[in-house]
């Protein structure tokens, strides 16, 4: 044997742990200049060192001495304290499926993805699906047969999904998507029936410069920590975390428009809270990190839309908002702002949707993922199927498959079966502001003061501190009860019943 | 034998060169972000990262398997070609050198090294070289052993510039600096006893905003390409290369002073021109790079003095400063501007002298390094001698360590035969210059029209391209015949005698 104790067992998987951490956190790194600050013409050299960690993580994960060392660790499971039984399972997972993988297929698809995403790129561009098809053939053929190894006896989306949000399957999906269907489709048409809300003030020049000055101002109201946090500019918003005391998130200002950044700023910003929420024992282990995207996706929305599209949040940052931009807001109260950054409308383009109508673009996604890995729908007929699912759910014509289909970057980085947790993570959040209704009292009052100390606090006790612990659906069970989505349709009912008066 | 060809040994090593080139990369950008973009308080996560991947390229270079390729490939040197057999050459050195120091010598100095720093930076906080002398003492006492590891034949402060500088003695650099000072102190003094110049309209009000505006102006007039070449904002002004694609340079902004930035970015600039000069072929090898800092230096201060303070750069780049700066430049003309930028004038910080008083500043430093590895000074005695060396090159009196000793972070860093490196490269520049202007003829009239092509083109072809291919004495040498120092201090000389009207 080549462990002689459990003590000597444990202190190579917290070694190994701290070396994979290390080299996500030089990727991360990499990719964070690559997005932030690095000059256009740099990608080649940063192409390489990639090509070089990455093969190294891999080489890394799959060593043969990872079997020795969890198999040990596995057989003596009593003597480990919870922390290290669970990192043992979540390392488990995860060399069992790279392993199960054959290397070929591995780099074949690892080619496959770097060729994709510059293809789709370019499809995008030019509104030229065909040029695509090929690939995302390929994508979701290896999805399909991937799906078979990581859990042969489930079918081969309830395995995708499972890979994303533990436990998820179809048959929750189903039901949860007619729900949010049978909610939102009426509602729209009831908005469409009724006046609709100004918000053309929004799109008015907003000078970047200040638009800045407001990031910083959104981000002290969230109460962020900006010794640990830092904000930067992207072409695409997103949050990356190196551990609990190292977040930073990202934003994109428009000139003439002021809710883009202003609502990306708050929901990396909840992104980001779940991260530095996170109890420091798990730093630099498998753990470290949120659960799911699934739970990180509550967190940002809840912020971004219970939050920051509540009144008492409007309330909090208005006078606030006002003078930094007292000409675009002249003759503006609070009440037209709260309005306007809540107007519903059906769209095409699902990462600018509103709050009401986003559920019914990932629905779109989930109906035709469901399809083509099930095998009932063909790589080619997918922007066909968009237009009519888009008609049938958000009455709108897609006019062409840029506008389409090709809109989103998930499938060409092989993400399939992703979509859903933005829908799951926008269900969970009403949820969640129930039992912290029920167990704080009144949080309204503070919000409105602009203080989210006790949200926060709430929310990083129940959530933020386990990071990867425990697992997404008993993390949210145990805080929660029952996933009901219930709670959110009523939310939704409820909150654009009275604002639209219908 | 493990190698089976030539071939592959040498596929071998090019694959070991660029895999530390990927880990170079690596801690690059952690550096950069460290300095550029992250919040205050992430350092521990970052340490951490650090340490295990400058722990594990440590082991990747001293891993025994590198002796025997080096060894093969060595033993076969006549069937590798040019490059590929100085590959080896440089490798082989830093493979010794390594290998040399004993680990646990090694790992105690990486420890002492980071204590240094943090009580380094508080001592010169609170003006007490007492609390640092401890750990300068250590460290001087690690460096002569070291010395004598490296090169147990030389005298151990000739070993220790021969780091920095392949093939620097002290011989070389006492007759060099002699001849500075025999120079420079009747210059100063010359200068002392005619009307100051008038400077204080360099120091009014800038906003930071068009300063940024004003750094991208000069790096246009530099020819500097932006794909490959970024600037960002940093305490101290530094430039980084991961490939002659990807240089970054940064610069500090202060609102009340024109001149600081303004010569950091062209002094980063030309470090960064020699970067991004180099040919394709020498990425990803031990030969990327500039080959030392002497050579560096000079093509830094070759654009930040020759080019950068000449009347013939103020005449191409005085309009667009005007019209960046209008009221803080009223009533300035073109002369003006130019002797105000060159003005001469004792003072107590090496980073902020002049380009005349600068060697002095280095001087100092050699002498009391000379003295303390020689064991003829004790380091509690430095702060008395360095007060003594800048009353008598310099004239001025030293009020404090503070501002005395411990102004500069190379020594507490490690770097002891370091600052020599300095001088040199700025006695280098007028010896190119020479050699250029009889080569290219005129290119004065080119440079007052903002026009650096042609001058630049020149350092490319010489000096530039090469990377680290040749060695740093032997590149100077085919380029400019054999050094001598004159050419600086007859450059100097003109220079501050047609100033000053001496």
């Amino acid at each position: 044997m080549k462990y002689e104790s459990v003590q000597q067992a444990v202190a190579a998987l917290k070694k190994f742990q701290a070396t994979m951490a290390a080299y996500n956190h030089a990727l991360g790194v990499l990719y964070l200049d690559a997005t932030t600050a690095a000059p256009s013409d740099t990608w080649e050299g940063r192409g390489k060192t990639m090509e070089i960690m990455s093969e190294i993580t891999y080489n890394l994960s799959t060593d043969p001495g990872n079997e020795e060392l969890l198999s040990y660790l596995e057989s003596h499971g009593d003597e480990l304290d919870p922390q290290t039984k669970r990192e043992v399972e979540v390392l488990r997972k995860g060399f069992d499926q790279t392993r199960k993988i054959p290397a070929e297929e591995y780099v074949a698809y690892s080619v496959l993805m770097n060729d994709a995403q510059a293809v789709w790129a370019k499809a995008k561009n030019e509104d030229d699906f065909a040029s695509f098809a090929p690939y995302l053939e390929k994508i979701m053929d290896y999805n399909r047969k991937f799906a078979g190894y990581y859990n042969p006896d489930m079918k081969p989306y309830d395995a995708l999904l499972n890979e994303y949000e533990e436990g998820l399957n179809m048959e929750t999906l189903d039901a949860f998507f007619a729900q949010l269907r049978d909610t939102i489709v009426p509602l729209i048409a009831k908005i469409q029936a009724v006046p609709q809300i100004e918000d053309a003030f929004l799109y008015k020049h907003y000078p970047v410069e200040i638009q800045r000055k407001f990031s910083d101002y959104l981000m002290e109201v969230l109460g962020m920590d900006r010794t640990h946090c830092g904000i930067a500019e992207t072409e695409h918003p997103y949050t990356t975390n190196f551990n609990n005391k190292d977040v930073r998130i990202t934003t994109h200002y428009y000139e003439d428009n002021l809710v883009s950044s202003m609502f990306s700023v708050v929901h990396e910003g909840g992104h980001a809270l779940y991260e530095l929420g996170a109890d420091d024992c798990y730093n630099y282990t498998a753990l470290s990190g949120g659960v799911s995207m699934g739970i990180h996706e509550s967190q940002s929305r809840f912020y971004e839309n219970i939050i920051g599209r509540s009144r008492a949040f409007v309330h909090a940052i208005f006078p606030k908002t006002k003078e930094l931009f007292p000409q675009q807001l002249e003759g503006i109260d609070e009440e037209m702002f709260y309005r306007a950054i809540n107007k519903a409308e059906p769209s095409l383009i699902r990462t600018e949707a509103d709050e009401l109508t986003y559920a019914l673009h990932v629905m779109v996604r989930y109906e035709i993922e469901k399809q083509v890995i099930g095998g009932t729908l063909a790589v080619a007929d997918i922007p066909a199927e968009w237009k009519r699912l888009y008609k049938e759910y958000l009455g709108v014509d897609v006019p062409n498959d840029a506008l389409g289909c090709l809109q989103d970057s998930h499938w060409s980085g092989g993400s399939v079966g992703y979509f859903p947790s933005y829908a799951l993570g926008s269900a969970y959040g009403p949820q969640m502001l129930k039992v912290m209704e029920k167990e704080l009292g009144d949080i309204w009052a503070d919000v409105a003061q602009g203080d989210l100390s006790r949200v926060t606090g709430w929310l990083r006790a129940h959530i933020h501190r386990h990071a990867s612990f425990k697992k997404p659906g008993a993390l949210f069970e145990e805080v929660c009860g029952k996933f009901d989505a219930s709670y959110y349709t009523d939310y939704l009912t409820k909150k654009y019943t009275e604002l639209y008066n219908l």
